[in-house]
C-alpha cells in the first residue's frame, strides 16, 4: 500500500527501505564479503572482482526474488541464486565463491545494518533541523505569556519558550542516547551456518575483521542471530521519539481548538482545508505526527514479543522483525520530518494567549495569593480560604482581584497593590527562564549531527 | 515494501486492500451516493448517471491522489476533486453533484467497509478450505497414537486426530462469531460533516437508506465517524485466528524438530532449502504463521488505541487505523492460506509417534497405574508410591513395567497382566474419540460458507 | 498493590479476582466434581461430601497456597494439597478422592470460568445501569444545541444528545455480542492430565457431563487447555469497552477545559481539588476512564501473544494470563464504573455551548451555505466562493451573514432571510432526532439485564 | 492479587514497590523539600526538622489515603493532608510548611525516582549474579559439544559455552546501557504546579540544587511532568530485559523436552512436579521467566501510549504509567531473579548432547563436505550434489559417511580420511572458542556493579 506514503511518512528515511535498499543491501555484504575473503586468501581475488561488480541490485529481477521468497523462506537464498547466476554469466570459476561459508542471516542482517545506518544517519540530520527551528522559537518566544494547563484545566501562567523547551530537553536526551547506541547497533552479522563460522574453518576471524573494516561496521564479540537486543535498542529509540512528537503534537492540536486558538499550523495552499466546510483549516501535520505516536507503541511492542528465538537461528520471531522494524521507523521518521515546518512556520497568537490567561478573572493566580497567604496562615488554611473566594468569584462572575480586595481575612495581610501584582500573570513565571536557558545552553553544546558527511551522502 | 509480500502475506485477501481496491471503495460509495440522491430527488438522475459512470479507479491518477492527500488529510478529498474534474469532462452540471451532502470520512470508511466485506467473504471461503482439511486430516488419524506434551513434556497419550480436533473446535467457534459479527459490521457511515446530514435537510434518511440497499449494506442507528467498536471487532476476530493458527503451528513446529520428527511440512521443490545446509528442510510455513501471530497482537493493540477518536470525527486515531488494520488483516488471512496446504499435506509419521511413545519406558502412562493404585491406597500415597518407582525406573534405566512387576505393595493390588494393559497407549485414550466425534458432528453442520455466491466472486 | 485500587479499579468486579475468589473458584471446581463422581458411581457418596464441605477457600492457608506454588507451578497443585490434607483431617478414606482425574488445569480455568461468569454478570449491570443513564441524559438533551467538532476544530450544530446517543449505540453493541458470547464462554474445563480424560476410563463423559450440569456450565466438545480463543474473546470485549469510554471520556475531558466548559464532572466534597491551585477542579473520573482506556490495548495485546500455547497444555502463555486478563477487566469494569455517575451527574452548560457556537461569527454554518449555493453554481465552485468569503470574514473580524449580504454572487441567489436562516444553528440539524430515536428505539427493546437473579447473588 | 507473587514476581525488586514504598518515597520528598527549604531561608529550621520527622509511611493510614486518593485523583494529595495534620499535632505553624511550593506530582515523580534508584541497584546486583554464574557456565561448558539448531532444525555442532556466551554478551550490553541510562533518568522533579516554580519567586532555582542535592539525585534542566521519555527508556530497558531472558528460557525449555533432553532444570523437592503425573519435571523457572517476557512487551507498549500527555500535566496518561512501570519491572526483575538458580544449578547432560549430535548420521555436518567440495565443484553445483547424498543417506537410513565413500564423484576430492575428519563434530567449531574468549574478556572488564555500597542497603 503505497497510496498513503506521502501522508503518512512523509520522510526521506522510506528511501532505505525501499525494496531496492533491502536487495542492496545484502549485495553490499556479498561484495564486501568476497573482497575480505579475497583479501584474507580464502577466494581468488578476480573472483571477488567479478562478484563484486555483481553486486548491483539493478541487475536482480526483484519479483522473481520475492516469488522465490515465499518457498525459501528468507530473500537471501534466491537473491544469492540470482547473484551467481550473474556471477556465472561472467566468470564460471567466480561463481562458486559466492555467499562462501555465509548464511542467508549474516546477509540479510548485515544488509539490514547498513540500512539502519543511513536511516539513523538521516534521522539524526532531521533531529537537528528540528531542534534549530525549537532553539528559534524558544528565543522568539521565551517571554511569550500563555496559560499553562494541567489536567486540561487552565492552571498557571508560563511561556510558550518553556514549552517548547521541555520537548528540546526531552530531544537532546534522544541525541544523547543515539550517540551511545550507535557503537552497540552499527555491528556485523557473520556467524555462517549455526553462528560457528565453522566453513571458514581457522580463517573465520580474520575475514570478519576484514569484512566489518570494508563495510566500516564493528565486529560483533558473538554472532547474533538470535539475540536481537540491538534492534530492540533501535526500536525503542523511535517509539520513544514518536511518544515525544506525539506529545507535542497533542499539545499544538489542543491549542489549535477554535475556542482555543493560541496557535494554528502553517498555511498552504491545499493544506487542511475540509471536502465540505469551508472555513476549517484542519491540523493535518498533527495528524500525521499523531497517528505515528499511536502505532509507534505498537509495533515496538511485536518487536520486543518477537526476541524470544530459538536457539542459533530463530523460527518464525525472526520473520516478524522484517517489516515490523522498517515500518516503525519510517513512521517515527514521518514524525519527525512533519515536525520540522510545524515547529517552523507555526503560527502563534499572543493576543489570543493574553485572552485565554484573563479568561478565569485571576483565578489561575489564586496560587500565587495563596503562597503569599500561607505563610501568615498556614498552607492548608490559606487553600481553603482561597478556595473559597475563588468559588465565590466564580459564583458571582466576578475577577478574583474584586473579590478578595473585600476579604478582610485577606487584606490582614496583604493590601490591594500586592494583590494586583500577584495576579499579574507576568509577575508568575518563577523559574521559567533560568529553565529555558538551561536547556538552551545544552543544546548548543549538541548542535553538532553525529554523523560525518560521507554518510550523510 | 512489496518483496515479502509473497511470503509474509500469501492470501487473496491482498487484493482486497491494494491501491486500487482502496480507490475504487471510495467510487463505490460515490457512485452509489449519486444514484441513491437521484432516486430520492436530490439530484438530476443524468448527473447520477454521469457521476456512477466515471467512479472507475482506472481514470484517476492515483499518484496524484496520494501526493495530494498528504496536504489535504486523507484520500477522499484529492478523489473527490479529481472524480469532479472527470464528470466535469462530460457534463459540466453533473459536477456540481460529486460527493453531494457526504463527507470525506463517509466515502473513506464506507468504502473500507465494501473492502471489509470482499476480504471477511474471501477470508471464510479459506476457513472453511481449512475445516475441510482439518476434517480429513481428523477422519485419518482418529486414533493415530501418540504422546501428549504438557509443560512442553511428554504427559500421555493422546491421537494426532484429537490434538487436530481442538483447532477445528475452535475455528468453529470464529465461523460462528464471523456470522454473528456480519451484520454488526456490514455497515453503512453516512453522516455528512458532523454526523448530522445536515445538507441534505429532512432528506438525510431517505438517500441513506437508498444508499444502504444500493450498496447492500446495513443501515446504522447512527454515524460511527467516531465510535470505531465494529472495526475492532473484526482486528479482534483476526487477531483471534492468528493466534489459534499460530498455536497450531508452534506445535507442528515442535513436532517437525529433527529429533522428534513426528511430522514434516509438505515437500515442494525449493521450499524450505538452506542455503548452506543441504540436509535441512525449514518449516516455512510455520514461519509465516508464527510471524503473523507474533504481529497481530501487536497491531491490534494500535487499533484498540486508536479508538479514543475525539468528538464528531477524530485526530489522529482515525489516521492510525488506515494501515494498521488492513494490514493486520493481511497477515491474518496469510496465516489461514499458509495453513490450508500445510495441513493438507502435513506428512505424518506414525512409526515414530509410537517410537516417542516409548521413549520413556512407560512412565508417560504412570498416571493410568496411580489411579488404578489411587482407588486402593488413595490419590496423594499412590502419587507418592509410584512418582518413587517412576524414579527409581529411571535411575536404573529400566521399563517402568519391569520395575512395577517386583513391587510388593503394587502387587498386593494389580497382577502383571493388569499393569501390562494398564501401560499400553491404546488403553489410555480415555474420551479422545468422543471428544472428536463431538467436534466432527459440529462441524458438519457449519460446513456451509456464509457467504452467498455473489459475494463470493 | 493496593493503594490505588480504589482510585483506578473502582468496580464490584474486583471481588471475583480477589485472591479468596481465586481459590474458591478452584474449590467450587473440586466440590462440584467429587459430587459429580459420585453422582456416576465413580467415587464414594460419602467421600463427596465431605470433600465437599472441606471446600471452602477460608479453611485454606492462602499464604502457603502462594509459596508452595512458586516451587509447584501453578496454584491448584499446592491447593489440592491442602484440601487433601484438610479432607484426611475428617475422613482418611475420602482424602484419596479428592482432586480425582483431574488435572490442575482442569481446577483453574473451571475456577476462572466461575469467576469470569461472576464478573460477567456485574458487568452487564453495570452496562444496563450506565445505558439507563445514557439513556435520560439523551432524553434530556435531545436538542440541547452544540458544536459539533471534527479534527478537533469546531465543524457543524450538533446535539448533546446525539453526541451521547453515539456512545449507546455502541454499548448496545456490546451487549448483542456479550449475551452471544456468554454461551461459548460460560464452558467447563475438563480434560484430565493430557486433555483425553484418561483416568475415567470410559466415564470421562458421563462425569463430565454431571460436573457442567452441576457447576450450570456448558460442556465444551474438546478441552481447551490450550486453545484459549474463548478467553481472548472475554479479553477483547472488555479492551473494546475501555475504548468505548475512552472515548467518552476524551470527549468530556475536551468539552471540560477552561476555554470550552460546556460540561463538568460531577461535583463533590474533596473531588478533584488541586494540592495548590484552589480554583481547579480535575475531572478525575475522565482521568481514570482514560488510563482504563490506554492500558487495555496494551494488556489485551499480552494476551493475544499468550495464545500461542504449546501441545496439549503449554509453558509460560498459560502463566502469562494469570493475572493479565483480570487486570483488564478490572480496569475495563472500573472504567465503566466511573462513567455512571459521570454521565448521571454530568453537569451541562447550554448557555456555553450556544457561546461556543456563535463563536466562529456563523462560519461554522458556511456548509449550509455552500450547499444551498452549491445546486445553482456547482459543488467546487461554491466551495472555493464561500471560502473566501470566510476568510474575508475572519480577515475583516466580520460575522458571515454580514459578509454575505453584501455579496452579490451570492444574492444573486439567495436573499438576506434565507442566509440567515441557513446560518441558524437550530436550522442546522439534519437528521439529528432520526438518529437519536433509532438508538432509544433499540435500548429500549434492550433494556434487560442477560444474567436472571440468581447469578447476580 | 498477591497470590501469585510469589510464583511470578521471584525478585526482591518487589520492595521497592510495596506499598509502604510509595508512600516512603513521597515522604522522603518532602522530607527533603522541606530540609532544603530551610536551608535556602524559605521555611523556618524548626519547621523542617518537624516536618522531616513526621515523614515515616508507619504514621501514615494507607488505607485512607488509598481510599481518598479516589476522590482526589492521585495520591499525594491526600499524603499531604495527612501529613499535614500529623505535623501539625507536633507543631502547629510547621503545619503550614508542608509541601511547601510543590505540586502533587513533584511528589509522586521523585519517589517514583527514588524507588527507581532502589530497583535498578537491585537488578543491577542480580545482572552481576547471572553473569557470574553465566561466565561459571561458560567456562565449564566451553568445548561441551551440542548441537546447533536453526528453524527449529538441528543445523551444525557448536558448544553450550557459545550458546551461552550469546546471551551473556547481550547482557553486557545492558549492563553498558544501564550505565549510561543512570545519569539521565536518576533526577529530580521538582516544578511546583505548572512547572515554573512560580511560588517559590526567585528562590526556585536554589532550592531546587539543593534538594536534588540531600536526594542525590541529578537536577533536571526543565521540569519533566509531561515529559516521560526518562521513564519510557527505564521500561525499554527492562522489557528488552525480559526479551533476552525470554530467549534464554526459550532455548532450556526445548532442550528440556523429554525427546532432546538434553538439560533440566534444577532439581528440588516439590519443584515442578505435577499433580497427577509422577513421573513429571516441569520446567518451572522457565514458565515464570517465559510469562514475564510475553507479559512485558503489552506493558510496555502501554507505557509508550501513554506518553502523550497533555501540556503542562497530563490527563490520564500519567495515571496509567502507576501501576504499569512498577508491574513491568517486577517481573522482568523476577525473570532475572529466576534465571540465576536456573542457570547456576542447570543440570547438563553432555552424553544426551552427543547422542543427539549423532541423530542424522552427520547430515548436520554436511555444510563442511559442501564447503570442501564447493572449493571445487562451485557452491551450487556441491550444494545440489551434497543434497543428494543426504537425502539417498535419509531414505537408505545410512550415515552420509557411508553414502559419500561409495560416491564417486566426491572420491574425486575428497579420501575417506577427509570425509571422516569433515564430518567428525569436534573439527566443527569453527570460530566458537574465539567467540567464546572475546565475551569472557569483555565480561572481565564490566564485573563490578554500577552502584556503590550506600546504594545497596
Amino acid at each position: 500500500m503505497e497510496l498513503l506514503t506521502p501522508l503518512l511518512r512523509p520522510s526521506a528515511v522510506n528511501h532505505c527501505f525501499s525494496d531496492a535498499a533491502v536487495l542492496q543491501g545484502m549485495l553490499d555484504f556479498e561484495a564486501a564479503l568476497a573482497q575480505a575473503q579475497a583479501e584474507a586468501g580464502v577466494i581468488p581475488r578476480s573472483a571477488a572482482e567479478t562478484i563484486a561488480r555483481c553486486c548491483q541490485s539493478e541487475l536482480l529481477d526483484a519479483g522473481a526474488v520475492a516469488a522465490a521468497a515465499a518457498q525459501a523462506g528468507n530473500l537471501a537464498i534466491p537473491l544469492v541464486r540470482q547473484l551467481t547466476a550473474r556471477v556465472a554469466e561472467q566468470d564460471a570459476q567466480a561463481a562458486r565463491f559466492v555467499h562462501w561459508g555465509a548464511t542467508s542471516q549474516d546477509a540479510i542482517d548485515t544488509g539490514l545494518v547498513l540500512q539502519l545506518r543511513g536511516a539513523l544517519a538521516q534521522t539524526d540530520r532531521q533531529l537537528t533541523q528540528l531542534m534549530t527551528v525549537l532553539v528559534q522559537q524558544i528565543d522568539r518566544h521565551g517571554v511569550t505569556l500563555m496559560v499553562g494547563r494541567t489536567w486540561m484545566q487552565q492552571a498557571l501562567p508560563t511561556t510558550l519558550g518553556l514549552k517548547l523547551a521541555g520537548t528540546l530537553d526531552a530531544l537532546l536526551r534522544y541525541r544523547q542516547r543515539l550517540q551511545q547506541m550507535l557503537p552497540r547497533v552499527l555491528v556485523l552479522q557473520f556467524g555462517g551456518a549455526a553462528g560457528t563460522l565453522n566453513s571458514l574453518g581457522t580463517k573465520g576471524k580474520a575475514v570478519s575483521a576484514l569484512l566489518a573494516q570494508r563495510l566500516q561496521l564493528t565486529e560483533a564479540d558473538t554472532p547474533w542471530h538470535s539475540q536481537r537486543d540491538r534492534l530492540l535498542e533501535v526500536a525503542g529509540w523511535y517509539a520513544g521519539l514518536a511518544g515525544t512528537l506525539g506529545k507535542l503534537a497533542r499539545d499544538i492540536s489542543l491549542l489549535c481548538q477554535t475556542e482555543i486558538a493560541e496557535v494554528a499550523e502553517p498555511q498552504a495552499e491545499g493544506r487542511g482545508g475540509s471536502s465540505t466546510m469551508p472555513h476549517k483549516r484542519n491540523p493535518v501535520s498533527c495528524a500525521v505526527i499523531l497517528a505515528a505516536a499511536m502505532r509507534a507503541p505498537a509495533l515496538v511492542s511485536g518487536l520486543y514479543q518477537a526476541m524470544l528465538q530459538e536457539h542459533e537461528r530463530g523460527l518464525g520471531g525472526w520473520h516478524a522483525e522484517w517489516e515490523s522494524l522498517p515500518e516503525l521507523m519510517m513512521l517515527s521518521a514521518g514524525a519527525l520530518a512533519a515536525s520540522v515546518p510545524l515547529i517552523d512556520g507555526l503560527q502563534v497568537f499572543p493576543a489570543r494567549m493574553a485572552d485565554n490567561l484573563a479568561l478565569t478573572g485571576g483565578l489561575i493566580l489564586a496560587e500565587a495569593v495563596t503562597m503569599a497567604l500561607g505563610e501568615q496562615m498556614g498552607r492548608q488554611n490559606a487553600h481553603r480560604h482561597i478556595e473559597q473566594a475563588c468559588q465565590h468569584a466564580q459564583a458571582a462572575n466576578l475577577p478574583l482581584l474584586a473579590v478578595l480586595e473585600q476579604d478582610e481575612q485577606v487584606l490582614k495581610w496583604l493590601d490591594r497593590q500586592q494583590l494586583a501584582e500577584l495576579l499579574d500573570p507576568a509577575n508568575a513565571l518563577g523559574s521559567a527562564s533560568v529553565f529555558i536557558q538551561q536547556v538552551l545552553a545544552r543544546a548548543k553544546a549538541a548542535h553538532q549531527s553525529l554523523f560525518t558527511t560521507e554518510e550523510q551522502s
